[in-house]
């Protein structure tokens, strides 16, 4: 597989660079083997994840959960790709899981065991929490770009990545309440840890209610709102290109840390963080940074080598 | 004693609905055999406790520590309460704890063996404690309702509800370093988990000066400010009657795991999740639900049996 | 050394208070035997340090690191200090690390065995992580005012710190990717446990983009802008007086259990704090505060020994 | 009822001390109120709880879980009381859970929603671990001499105890396994963090071997067996003595530092030992002891006062 | 691979129960796709997995450290297995890692970027430890037998299992030091937390001395010791054979949760067992369970449904 | 002072080695500017730490506490040293605290204000426990030999030690409960994470009783018993040369990596070994040792750089 995914790389490398190759990448529909992702190099190490099922508003199928652990899980490994950009193609980013298709999974006949069916059930949730787990054990950097609807498994999704981006159009909502459940993979315990507010929080988490792009930005859950698509996008790609410009070293050094950091004390946190450099320290690439500031250059001038 | 409350349920009722319902409560006076708290039924499986010493400014003496714990651990246990509105009678939420109903307990006279005294105080603070921490353990959502001051041990009350709504003239004080300590019953624990700026906690909690309704919004302590009590009290209720509409299961296994996630790191918050949804995926609600949503109805028109 | 800086504080007790005195206290130049730092007493109980390298923008120098150290390890005994302000002399708060001076510490050459450089690595970064965690450690609340640049140590630094100020025309950066490392002296540890917004704190540590005062205020990471230096440091100075005229007892237990809730579940800090004030509410100062409650006198009227 | 207990103190107070009075205690049958338990006082600040349904083997019924909660909070509570000593009448100490009695509660009907008798149980199991966990709670030592058979619920209680002795005809088991279902009220929680072996833990609880004296000796699990049940109650009496007569203060601090220390790292039971000890330390017990020490005179000549 | 290797399963069930099948199994080699490992099936619902590699004295190549991953995700699986038993072929358990087959995995030479070759390390380690992280997550209990040598990786391993067995001639030897490295895929995480002599766990650690049986048996590390292999066998099949009879729901749930107990505090771990009961307890084998128990039934005669 | 020691073990390297060293350097008083404290080098990279003061039984006194600081400082950062062992001069390994000594510091008058007389007693604890915890901070391993009595603040610091072997004649005592106080410098954390038997733990330290050498040894409190106090310091000093051929980049990184699992889960533990062995396992010590392993040559035969 990893061949065919860097043959589509090598493909979008020889379009156009910038915004015509981000509107260029989500017509062509998925990248095989995918059938709800598609995957492309808008610029060189950015990768560009589209969720790729826009007349179903890129509901999440059986088959999503999948792809999305394989995806990932391939761009931990690839040593080409230092950041990843996240969005929806068509009219919303996503609405949710699709109950149609995974109503076979997840609404099981009351039949059998109990706790044979618990034990189960705690597989299959376990197993669908790892799809956004991924996310956040690949140490690339991941902004997501969300536009309309953002719902349920959404909002799962999109509290996994690290740098969150929205147009002014967009809302989110988690739905999981209104269908009868607590939600499971994710949102309740990745929300609170990503937003200031707890009363906001619970409220949204309690009431299904909708959250527009502005109570968005202010309670921190975007980091920055844009008028529309099309300027989303290019501003999520000018992101990208700045990180993927940074020393990877120091770059997925500082993901893996701040990810360590939300889910230890600060005396923890420092002790990883002092292991963790005693070896990333001695890495050229400080020397060529340190070289380059003093130099007062652009550190996106600097080659460093991949990681 | 639940034979009373469950009568003063069917009292209230009997009455008109929505506003005028919350209107008529609060003329009522304490429901036997509080003193300091008057209890109705608002709305279908909505509980509303109203702090009810108007006449002290809602000020906690003796009697109300002790309350709160009996009125939370039945809620906790009524199966007809699927949500807990809190708000103050009278012109403020509270103006704190009564220093002179209470300071036989806290002023102790420096007598006998120091060790003999801290070993009491210690079980006297552990008690207090227990006042508020019983609102986090009880199941159901609660939502305060603030006007007026917030004062002292208000704020360490107000921390411990799930959803924090304010009038337009409603302000805030951790006031306990006015008063020679370090605030023992919640506030420096939660208040932090609470609000996104630890500048801004920090600050209240050591300078001890008032914060008003805006910046109580924008720092995220409250979700929403209204211009005053009535329209608070409205929208405390429709907040309510929407969660109490929603499934039980769903609503209070949010809740759980919401403060679960709080005191975790995200694996473990997870593990819990999936460990806790095994069995409550399979309840009928979801089937309900689901049913409801893929008809597009309002999941407030299902008819969920009692938890 | 005691000696030494006590005289200066006696020194700077004898000019005129407030304002005047902040202004005069920075013409000074180093307060030996300091050669990075400025110390002076503008007010009764009140410690001001303030970086003072102005022709080097306040860079930080081998020197700064370990006076740092012996400045708060002091500050933390000193019965006469119970508030410290911390600015920075000259045009800028800080340009953060002084590379040309501790190159030979950072920018080690790649000789002999790589396991010896890393042990010795991880040495110096505990040792320099140590010189922010003693302002953590000093249990007397440091107020930080920041005017123009802070850069990379710069928000190490001021994350550590109680309060956060800053003028209208500062700005903050997390510097470190741009020379090639993961910020490993706090940065990582704390920003998201001061700030609410983790995608925006996840956007400034992988970019490196400036963030300025608006944007600091509305995520939180300040609670408080001023139009210019001399605004903040007047209301630096009242705050912390402020502060002063508080009980010890009371404000230095505030910031030992608010740090201590950081890091730990909510029920460990509420055992936690029943455990601390089990003495600490046997202080004569509850008594004394109390009193001037009831009759409604000024906190700061009242006298408090020295803690 | 506590009016009730300390009068059956007093007849006990009126009999012979030590071993006479031990094996009249038993004679007795339960204390009232209590149906399953014995409570006497056999010597000054020692409580003595007899497991007491001989006729069944002490099998724990409902009445049983609902008693200890019961006995142990009052424990305490009462100052008297210093040092607790558990044992069991008849041929055995238990024989564990009284299926026939519990059945009710435990085998539920696989009726109605899945979810909601999932909760109900959830509460249940809650209740029962409460049982045992408040022997932990009380800060008062308890030593628990075991003989004969101590199955099931009878190894979840014993590891909730301080102190274990046994008869060299004693034997143990952890039974759950036998009857479908994994230990839920503390052995599969506390037996590993009491006994030194692993291999051993998963060893009895996987295959619900019985363990006897000789090997619960040696494992650790018990600290001291004696020939029969006349000697081992002498030896846990001489053991109660020993700790009834020292300061009340130090003792029952050491209990529960023992207790936070097993559930946290070194350096935050060291920090919370620190905190405990700074009001602690100041009692006259100290002083009273200190000099006993110099003098050259045991403890237990002194006089402590209640705690 | 499922199918063959259930196919292995199908051709020793057909050979005689018990010592002899013990004795037939190690003759054949591995078990196709494996190449150091040897399925098969002794009894019902047993899986042997033997470490094949006898001429080498079982020494942990390339292949092995992929196979292990491979065979225990798959027995975590497979519903036909309950319970799994672990032991060496040939005259030794294991000579732990073999150095010759991994140097050009674990000796790299010291070239490129230090931070890059340390990034690749990280990698490669955290993949290691998986090998003996899926003993542990896989919920079947795992009995290992050791005879002979069980020296380095060998320690890493059965420290991952949760029974051990070992014969008179056993010996163990935590050799890393003596190859220059802190033993870095388990040993030093589970040794101190498998045995209860902390002295010893760090005697035999920083010397990397022999420990003979004798001395295992007494330190707790093994829970029983057999005069030789044959005997050793029987007793680990029989041991086996008494865990496979009972309630699969009862023994993989004992698993789970004692492994989740060693990681967490005594509340933290009666919560989660609630949480995980209040499922568990609904199944039917309590209620199977409970009834062959009131009519005196062996567990073992009662037939439990596939989990 | 670096400089005295340094002489001081020049002086004891011209001596005879092995035994006859050991009985030489206790003849010679303590090490200036040492008073309780003898250092010396009684062979390669083995630093010999002993407490003398023998006509007092080795107690205590304030001097000491100050010097074991600043002597574990000095080794931790003492390039020479890989490996220390400790024990007591004349007839004991020591009496404890100081009782005489100390009694200033301890037992204040109950004068000035009770929360200021805490706040200080606090700072005294936390300073008397950095004395034991400087021991388990110094990342060379220390081995402790125990002759005779081993009271009160002896088990506080033995237990910080990695490995413990005592005299036939030895006993043990925690004496704390006899001098009205809960042990408040360590060993009530530390000996239940180096014993096996929580009963017993409880049981020493509630009843002050003493434990002589073969208890000590079946608990597994220490390792080894050896007859007389000639053949431990001979066993001792071999058991420090054994460690001290090894690689100091694998012994040091075990006993790190030990320490932090103790406080950890066995999944953090992994995490933060696999952080750690990314440099590490990068030394040439690795590539020296696995030659030599390969060629059959003693690891002690290597000459490994200093660390």
């Amino acid at each position: 597989m990893a061949f065919m995914i860097r043959s589509a790389f090598m493909k979008s490398r020889t379009v156009l660079p910038g915004l015509c190759v981000m509107r260029t990448m989500s017509s062509g529909g998925p990248t095989p083997p995918y059938t709800t992702l598609s995957i492309s190099q808008p610029s060189s190490s950015v990768t560009y994840v589209e969720l790729h099922r826009p007349e179903k508003r890129n509901a999440m199928n059986k088959a999503f959960w999948r792809e999305m652990v394989e995806c990932f899980t391939q761009i931990a490994e690839d040593p080409e790709c230092r950041v990843v950009v996240v969005s929806g193609a068509g009219k919303a980013f996503t609405a949710g899981i699709d109950l149609m298709d995974m109503a076979s999974e997840v609404l099981q006949p009351a039949e059998g065991d109990m706790a044979r069916n618990a034990w189960n059930m705690r597989r299959i949730i376990t197993k669908y929490q790892e799809t956004f787990s991924v996310i956040e054990k690949c140490p690339k950097p991941v902004v997501v770009a969300v536009h309309g609807a953002c719902v349920g498994g959404g909002v799962d999704l999109i509290t996994a990545c690290d740098i969150r981006l929205c147009t002014q159009d967009a809302w989110f909502q988690v739905k999981e309440v209104d269908i009868g459940l607590a939600a499971d993979v994710g949102t309740l315990q990745r929300l609170p840890k990503v937003i200031g507010s707890r009363s906001l929080v619970n409220e949204l988490a309690l009431t299904a209610r909708k959250m527009y792009a502005d109570e968005a930005k202010d309670s921190g859950l975007v980091s920055r709102v844009f008028p529309d698509k099309e300027a989303m996008m290019a501003g999520a790609l000018e992101m990208a290109r700045e990180i993927a410009g940074r020393s990877p070293v120091a770059v997925q050094g500082t993901k893996v840390n701040l990810i360590y950091s939300r889910d230890h004390s600060v005396a923890e946190g420092l002790d990883y963080m002092a292991t963790w450099n005693m070896s990333m320290l001695q890495t050229e690439d400080v020397m060529k940074s340190a070289v380059a500031s003093m130099e007062k250059k652009n550190p996106k001038t600097i080659t460093f080598s991949k990681l």
